[in-house]
C-alpha cells in the first residue's frame, strides 16, 4: 500500500502560521469551461490517496487516518476507485468505463518525471515534491453506451479493441495528428486524443492516474459512475491549460462532465527518521 | 466471472402470467426487529449479482446487463462491493469493515450445501436453485472504532486479532456456550456469534457471502459503508427466524443497521444448450 499525502491551498491561508510556505504554484484551479462542479465534491484542506492491491486495505487506511484526525480534521469528500485506468510503466494499459484504453501516452521515463513531475531545488522546502490535481469526472454511460463504435472512436481519435490511433499503427504508435483521407483529418481535431497531446500543448505533459468510480445511481435513475482523474505535475497550471481547451471543444463533452475539483501540494517523501511535510515546520 | 441471477416475488405476482409457477418459499422479508429499511435499498423483481476477482469486470457485466434489458426493466439500486467477508471452501477467513474476522463457522461441506442451500426435485422447476437473500447494512464506523477492543470482542464474541471464540481455543475451534468464568458466561448471550449460532436455531445454517461497500460520506458527513449481506439457503425462513433473534438482542445492533432488504428465487444454473430459467417457461 501506497500513502500520498496533498495539502490544500486552505492550509496555507494564514489559520495556521503558514502563509510564508505557501508552494509557489498552489493556488486553486480557476473556473474551466464545462465546468459543473458540485461543492459536496470540490475543494479541501488536506488530500489522502490510499493505493492497494486489495481495495479493503485502502479503505482502512484512510478511515484509520480519518479516525486519528478526530477532533482536528473532518472528511470532506470521499471516493473509492477501482481499476485504476492509466498505465504507469511495464504495465499494460487498462481500460476505463467508457472501454477504452486510457494512459497509452502517460509519463514513464524518469527524464519525464524529472521534467514535468518533480520539484527541483528552487522549490524550496517542497524539492522532490509535486502537485496534485483531482478531478471527479461523470459519464453518461447509457448515453455514451448509446453511441456507435465508429462515433465513440471518432470521439477519441483511436480504436477501441487496440488503442490504435486513427492515423494507423499500433497502441503505441505516435499519432499522426496530420494525417488525411479523402481530404479530412484521420484524427479529427476535436478529438480527446488530440486536443489532450503534448504536441498541442508546447510539450507539457501531466502524469495521470486515474480510477474509475461508481456511485450507484443517481436522482434519475441512472447508473452513477465516471472517472477519478488524479493527476501529478510540477506546476497545476499545466493542467489548467490543457483542460482548458479540452473543456471548450473535446467531442467527449457530450458523454461526460467535471463535477469535482481539488488541487494540493505534496511534499517530498520523508527521509529516514523525518515526518511527512517536516520542512515545513522547520 | 460468475452472474447469479435471481427472480423478485413480484416476477410471480400475475403481471407476467407466472402467478402458478411461484416458488414454494419466496416471499417478502417480513418487517424484522431493528429493521430500518430504506425505500431506494429495498425490494426489485431482479436481482443481479457479478462476482470478479477484478472489480472493472464485474461492473461491466451489470452494466451490460442493464444496457440490454433497456425499456424492460429499469436499475432499482446497485451496491458496488468489495473484500467479500466470508470464506468459503479452502479460503483463509477475510475481515468485515469492524475488523473482524467474517464466516469462520460459514457452510462448506457438501453435505450442508445440500441440506441447507439447494432445492430438492420436490421443487419443480426450481430443483437445483436456491433462494436469495440480501441485507444492505450499515455500519457506524466512527462509533464502532471509538469503543474499546475488549467490549468489541464482547460484542462479537470472538477475539479480533485470532478471531477465536471467547470460550479458548483458536478461530475454528467451537465455541462453547456453557463455559463460565467467575460465574459469568465466556462468550455474551446476546454476542452475535451466540444469537448467529445454529445450535440456537435447531441446527438450521445459511450460506453466507457477505462484501464489504462504501458509499462514500452520508448526511452527516460521516462514513457511509457497511456490509452486503448476501446469503443462500433453501428456505428464506431460516434467515428470518435467525434475523428475528439478532434483531432483537444483538449487542451488535448498537454498531449497525438494516437499511435495505430483498428475497430472490435463484433458478437452476441451465443446462448445455438451456437458459437460465428456461424450465419456468415450458
Amino acid at each position: 500500500m501506497t500513502v500520498t499525502v496533498g495539502l490544500g491551498p486552505g492550509i496555507f491561508d494564514g489559520r495556521f502560521g503558514l502563509a510564508n510556505k505557501k508552494p509557489a504554484h498552489l493556488a486553486q484551479i480557476p473556473d474551466l469551461p464545462s465546468d459543473n462542479l458540485a461543492a459536496a465534491t470540490t475543494g479541501g484542506d488536506l488530500s489522502l490517496q490510499a493505493c492497494a492491491d486489495d481495495p479493503q486495505v485502502a479503505y482502512h487506511a484512510i478511515r484509520d487516518l480519518a479516525r486519528m484526525a478526530r477532533g482536528t480534521a473532518t472528511v470532506r469528500w470521499t471516493v473509492l476507485g477501482f481499476g485504476r485506468a492509466s498505465a504507469g510503466k511495464n504495465q499494460t494499459t487498462p481500460r476505463n468505463l467508457m472501454g477504452f484504453k486510457d494512459g497509452t501516452r502517460n509519463i514513464t521515463s524518469d527524464a519525464d518525471y524529472d521534467e514535468f513531475v518533480w520539484l527541483g531545488d528552487s522549490a524550496g522546502w517542497m524539492a522532490g515534491g509535486t502537485y496534485q490535481v483531482v478531478r471527479k469526472i461523470e459519464m453518461n454511460i447509457e448515453i455514451w453506451d448509446a453511441d456507435v463504435i465508429s462515433d465513440q472512436q471518432r470521439v477519441f481519435g483511436r480504436t477501441k479493441v487496440d488503442g490504435a490511433p486513427l492515423s494507423g499503427g499500433s497502441e503505441h504508435t505516435t499519432p499522426d495528428f496530420h494525417a488525411k483521407a479523402g481530404g479530412e483529418l484521420k484524427i479529427d481535431p476535436r478529438s480527446h486524443v488530440s486536443l489532450a497531446a503534448h504536441e498541442h500543448h508546447g510539450g507539457v505533459k501531466i502524469l495521470r492516474r486515474p480510477y474509475n468510480y461508481t456511485d450507484g445511481l443517481n436522482q434519475y435513475g441512472q447508473l452513477d459512475a465516471g472517472l477519478l482523474f488524479t493527476a501529478y505535475m510540477n506546476d497545476p497550471e499545466h493542467f489548467t491549460r490543457i483542460q482548458t481547451r479540452l473543456g471548450s471543444s473535446d467531442r467527449l463533452n457530450e458523454y461526460i462532465s467535471h463535477i469535482g475539483s481539488a488541487v494540493f501540494a505534496v511534499p517530498p517523501a520523508p527521509r529516514a527518521g523525518e515526518y511527512i511535510g517536516q520542512a515545513l515546520f522547520r
